[in-house]
């Protein structure tokens, strides 16, 4: 990476204050230097890891597929003979802190439940290993400062899989809001909403998925309300709706909120799991807009401008570009620029939204 | 009408619950089978009069320019000249009352800064007038229910300049939002902003104009939340920001608002005076979704639907339609679906939302 290049790299990532100190051990760089290629253990093997991060990992130049970890013996099998995993480097839920004797593991992606990131990157940076985690990052903010911990203890580097960060439409977006190509940004609006199935499991949960849409997909809204103004809400206000109270007893199914930022700038944004379609970012400048619509699946996004321009580019693997950048940052000994206090932040806005949809009351996170 | 179309016509005005009681006496519907045009009066000769109202009014089948009320005998002479009206039917503010002995005239048309709304709508029912007044009905509740009890107490029939109900884009989406042609309605999106310049006038002075950005163009994107949902907010909560606090002193200049509807649907909402480009309205139902934008132009509205069909129709003279509807209404006997209690509704919640932004508390409004 030429330094320029770096430096502005760096810059982007101006708002991580406080990288976690992680050690990049001789070793792990001697065998990157080597082969360039981290190992990754895919804890959890449900459906994302299954469709998007196996896949995903094949396409890395920074990454390889190096183990699993899963509850389920038939998966092991399946996963073992689909990618030639060796018996040694498939793991249980109990046995995965064994990993801390195998080289050839050096990050842990945790794609588990909710409820149960915490468990599981903790377990993983005992083990010595680096810990990738998907969002939310956890269900509380306490849970989510203990894995801060467990990472800054073990010397390992902890990020959250915000896929977007590292999606050219969003980065482009990112750009024109803090180029103030259309002026300084005023009012963004997000949404995030899916249909959900009855088959959607421990996300209906609450001791496993700790909330409903906004934990799962309005995060994403919420997400790009902060990396949209490049600041971190003062105010939000919420208010929740539940028109399937059966099927949504235990997590919230709709949400619509608003947030302030120190700025000025104002958001208003919407999640849901039972309307479908809802998936766009816009940001409202005082000399024009720009949105996409669809922002947040993993391919097809489009863009618009007020200034008649589209927001157009070739689609890339999300995931397999949040990972190489997760690897990067190991073997060049930099922070990232999702790092677990990202994922806290995320975390302790959502417990304010559901707090001010409880009370009917404005949330000050000045 | 056929006797079909009449009673789905009426089904449609439903949400008038109680029509304010007036007569149509015989001397009106006698012109009127003479005619057929109904005589307005023009109460303040800005803007809107000048380049929509008065072009509108020559595009009527039900109406015709039959009078001015103006404070500037320039304008006076300039419309006497351009519309060939006598100079017996031009009245200023002062002597408005004389109305009463022009037989001419049979409805005032209330143009004028919105806190004048009322002395004027006042005036022109005392005169034995119908009266149309443009949005929003006046700055508090109070004086819209001194407004409806004027009307009603002279026997005259009140009405309020939402535009956008006799538009078919938008009659189309109350359509397809009322007939659950998407399922049910569960999450509404509206907004509307525009940017003023230095010249906005009495709209960024308090006293005549009682708000800002929501007061003149908010007001559209929550008329449509209600009209979209057929439905009373329960519960709103809104967000204000001013990054431009010298201009915008005395009246807001941008909000985001959430309301909650009894149903169970909710909707989130933008205004602003200083980020043009938003005007959109957008139903996310069960089953896909609709939308319009722009939504809130005098022409050139689009819209979509999630099944890939467009919504489209021929442009309207939004202004002859409801000028049109007002005058039929008159001439039939009937309710119009804009009464002053209408107007007066989204007064009230507009002072509810304001309330929201000042104490960061959410108002109840059940």
């Amino acid at each position: 990476m030429a330094d320029r290049s770096r430096r502005r790299f760096l810059a982007e990532t101006a708002a991580v204050l406080a990288a976690a100190p992680f050690v990049s051990t001789r070793a792990t760089r001697a065998r990157a230097q080597a082969s360039r290629k981290l190992g990754f253990a895919l804890c959890g093997l449900g459906r994302l890891s299954t469709d998007q991060l196996a896949p995903a990992l094949a396409k890395t130049k920074y990454c390889r597929l190096a183990g699993i970890v899963t509850g389920t013996p038939a998966k092991a099998e399946a996963w073992k003979a689909r990618y030639g995993i060796p018996a040694a480097h498939v793991y249980s839920y109990e046995t995965m802190h064994r990993m801390a004797d195998n080289p050839d593991i050096d990050v842990v992606y945790v794609v588990t439940p909710n409820g149960l990131h915490g468990e599981h990157a903790i377990a993983a940076a005992q083990a010595g290993k680096h810990v990738f985690c998907e969002k939310p990052m956890e269900i509380s903010v306490e849970r989510c400062q203990r894995m801060i911990q467990a990472c800054r203890g073990a010397g390992r580097l902890l990020g959250i899989a915000y896929r977007c960060r590292f999606e050219p439409h969003h980065l482009e977006c990112i750009r024109l809001a803090r180029e103030r190509v259309f002026g300084r940004p005023l009012i963004v609006q997000a949404g995030f909403g899916i249909k959900v199935g009855d088959d959607a499991g421990w996300r209906l949960r609450r001791e496993l998925a700790g909330g409903g849409a906004l934990m799962d997909v309005g995060i994403y809204a919420l997400q790009a309300t902060r990396y949209l103004t490049g600041e971190e809400p003062v105010l939000v206000s919420a208010v929740e709706t539940r028109t399937d109270p059966a099927k949504f007893a235990e997590v919230d199914e709709s949400l619509v909120w608003t947030t302030r930022f120190p700025s000025g700038v104002v958001a208003y944004c919407s999640t849901s799991y039972n309307a479908g379609g809802i998936q766009n970012m816009r940001v409202n400048a005082e000399r024009g807009w720009f949105e996409l619509d669809p922002a947040f699946f993993y391919g097809g996004l489009r863009g618009r401008r007020s200034d008649g321009q589209e927001i157009r580019f070739p689609r890339i693997d999300m995931f397999a570009a949040e990972m190489d950048d997760f690897a990067r940052c190991i073997l060049e000994g930099r922070p990232t620029r999702v790092p677990g206090e990202e994922g806290l932040r995320d975390v302790r806005i959502m417990q304010a939204i559901y707090e001010s949809a409880r009370t009917g009351r404005a949330v000050s996170l000045a």
